[in-house]
C-alpha cells in the first residue's frame, strides 16, 4: 500500500521528466525540412535522455516490484533520485542547443553520475530494510559490474568533454546500452527464487 | 501487477502528451475574436492529434487489457511507441503554425507512420508473449484491414504533401475515422471467448 | 479494471489542466510588489478556473464510483470532456492578460458551455449503461435545477460579455458557486441506496 | 476506494508541481560554465522547494494512509492545500530570478504559510471525519511543536524580508529541516496502535 502510492508518484515524476524534455525542442520558423536540421542535435540529446529515464524507469519498477517494505527514508531515498532526473531536461537541452560544448558535456555527464549515485543509495536502502536474506538482496548481490563500469564511465566521460566531446558522448551511449538490458538478475530471481 | 505499473506510467504519458499540445495554442496578443483567427490551423491540427493521441490510448487500454503477461522487452516496446507519440505536440505545432506547409505534412505523416508501426511491434510482442491461444491473439487475428489501411494511408499522404496538401490532410483524417472506433474485436472476444 | 483506468487517465489529465493553468502566470520582471499588480487579472481567472476544474474532477470522482460498467462509447464521452477542459487554460491565460475583454469573457463562457454540455453527455451515457434502475440513475434522477441552471448562466454570461463584462464574471462565480457543493444526491443514494 | 482516487489526484498535482518548477531554470545562451552562475539563485530556490514540496507529499502520504474515511469536503480541503502548492513554481522562480529580493522573500515565505494553514485545515478536517479515537487522531494529538514552530518561523521570516532577507531564508531553511522527519508519531502508531 505504502510501496503502491511510492510508485504512483515516481511514475508521474518519470512521465512528466520523459515529456517535458520534448518541449526543448523548440519548434523552428521555417517551414521546410532544412529549418529543421539546427535541431539535430537537440533531438540526439533527446533520444539519449529518453533512453536513459527510460533505464532508470524500467529498473526502478523491478526494484521496487522485488521489495516489500517501504520506509521513511526510502521516500527520502527516492526523492532524491528523482531530483537528479529532474535535472535532465534542463542538461539535454544545454548540450543540445550548444551543439554539445566541452563545458555542457560535463555538466550531462555530472548529472548522470549523481542520479547514478542516488540509484546506488536507494538499492542500498532497500536491501537493509527488507532484509540481507530478502529477494531483492539476491538478485542485486551477484555480480555487480553495471554498478562498477556506470560510475567509470561517466568520470572519463566528464574529464574527455574538455579534451575531445565526441569520447564522452560515446562513453554515455555505451553506459546506456549496459544497462539497457532490464536487471534480468532481478527478474530471474523472482521467477526461481 | 507488473501490468498496472505499465499502465500507470503510459497513462502518464498519454495524459501529458495530449495537454501539452494545447500549450502550442500561444495566447494571441489582440483581445477581439480576430485576434483567434491566425491560430485556427494551430486549432484544426491540435484537434486532430487529439483524437489520433485518443485513439492510441483507447487501444492502448483494449490491448493491455486483454494481455496477462507482460515481459522486460515490452516494456521497452511500449517505450518506444511513447517515444514517437512524444514527438506529435511538436510534428502538431510544426504544421499548425505553418499552414499545413508540405515539408510540415510530410513529417506529420512519417511520425504517424512510426507510431503505428511501433504499435504493430507492441501488439506483436504482446501476442509472441501471450501465446497464440490468447484471448489477445484470437481477437488481434482476425481481419487485418485497419492495419493494412494505416500504413498505406500514411504513405500516399507523405508523398502527397508534395503534391496538394489537402490530400495528406484528408488521408490522415480517414486513418483516425478508421480507428476511431475502438477494437471492437478485442472487446467481443474478452465478453464471448 | 476497465473503470479504473479510465479513472486513472482522467486524474492525469485534470492533474496537469490545473497545474499548468498555472503557467500562464508569467514571473514579471520587477523585484517589487508593484510588479506583481498587473497580474491580478490572470490570478482571478486562475482562481475561478482551478475551482472549475475541481468541481469536474469532485464531480468526475462522484459519477464514476456510482458506475460499474464502462463501455467504449464512454472513453470518447470522456475523452471529448477532457477536450473542452483541456481549453480551459489558453481561456483564462487570454481572458486574464486582455483584462477580461468582451470577446475573452464570451470564449471562456463558451468553452464553460461545451465542456457543461460534454459532461451532460457523459453523464447520460453512463445512465444508459448502467441501467436506468441503477445506483447513479437514481441519484441523478432527482431534481435536476443545477443542470438547467449552469447553460442558462453560461448563455446569459456570453451574450452580457459584449454589453457588461461584469456580469458574465458574476454568472460564471455563481455557477460556479451553485456547482460547488458535491453531488450530494449520489453520495447519499450511495449510502442508503 | 473513495480515498485512492483523492491520493492519485493529488500525486499527479505533486509530481506535476515539483517537475514543472525546473522549467524555471532557464537554459542560457552561453556555452561555459560562466553561462551557469546566473542560474545559481534560480537553483537554489529550486533546491528549497523540491524538498519543500517533498515534505508535503511525505507526509500527505502519511495522513491519508492513516484515514479510513473520506468525505466530500475533504476533497476540497485538499484542493485547497494544492492550490498554495501550485502557486509555490511561481514565488521560487519569482523570488530565485531576483536574488531573493525583499518583496520575492515575503511572498514565498507567505506561500509556505497559506500551504500551512491549508495542511493544518485539511488535517483537523480528516480527524473529525475519523473520529477522535482514530490512528489518525491519536498520532497527530501528541505533540504539536512542529505545527506551532512553523507559523512563527514564516511570520518571523516574511517580517525580516523587508530588513534582512538572509534571515528569511535561514528561517525557510530551519521549518524545512524540521519537517523533514516524516511524521513518525503517525508512523509509530500504525506499527503500535
Amino acid at each position: 500500500m505504502n510501496k503502491n502510492r511510492l510508485e504512483a508518484f515516481s511514475d508521474g515524476v518519470f512521465a512528466i521528466i520523459i515529456t517535458i524534455m520534448v518541449l526543448e525542442i523548440k519548434i523552428p520558423h521555417g517551414e521546410t525540412f532544412a529549418a529543421l536540421t539546427p535541431l539535430l542535435p537537440v533531438f540526439l540529446s533527446y533520444i539519449l535522455s529518453f533512453i536513459y529515464v527510460g533505464i532508470y524507469w524500467n529498473n526502478h519498477h523491478h526494484l521496487l516490484q522485488s521489495s516489500k517494505n517501504v520506509s521513511g527514508n526510502i521516500l527520502w531515498a527516492n526523492l532524491h533520485l528523482l531530483f537528479w532526473l529532474s535535472l535532465l531536461p534542463f542538461a539535454t537541452g544545454w548540450t543540445g542547443e550548444n551543439h554539445f560544448a566541452p563545458a555542457t558535456m560535463a555538466l550531462y555527464g555530472f548529472i548522470l553520475m549523481m542520479a547514478g549515485l542516488a540509484w546506488w543509495i536507494l538499492q542500498n536502502k532497500l536491501i537493509a530494510t527488507n532484509g540481507k536474506d530478502s529477494v531483492l538482496a539476491k538478485a542485486v548481490g551477484g555480480h555487480r559490474l553495471k554498478e562498477i563500469i556506470s560510475p567509470i564511465g561517466y568520470a572519463i566521460g566528464i574529464a574527455c568533454s574538455f579534451w575531445h566531446t565526441w569520447i564522452s558522448g560515446c562513453l554515455y551511449i555505451f553506459v546506456a546500452t549496459v544497462w539497457l538490458v532490464p536487471d534480468r538478475r532481478i527478474e530471474k530471481t523472482i521467477n526461481n527464487p
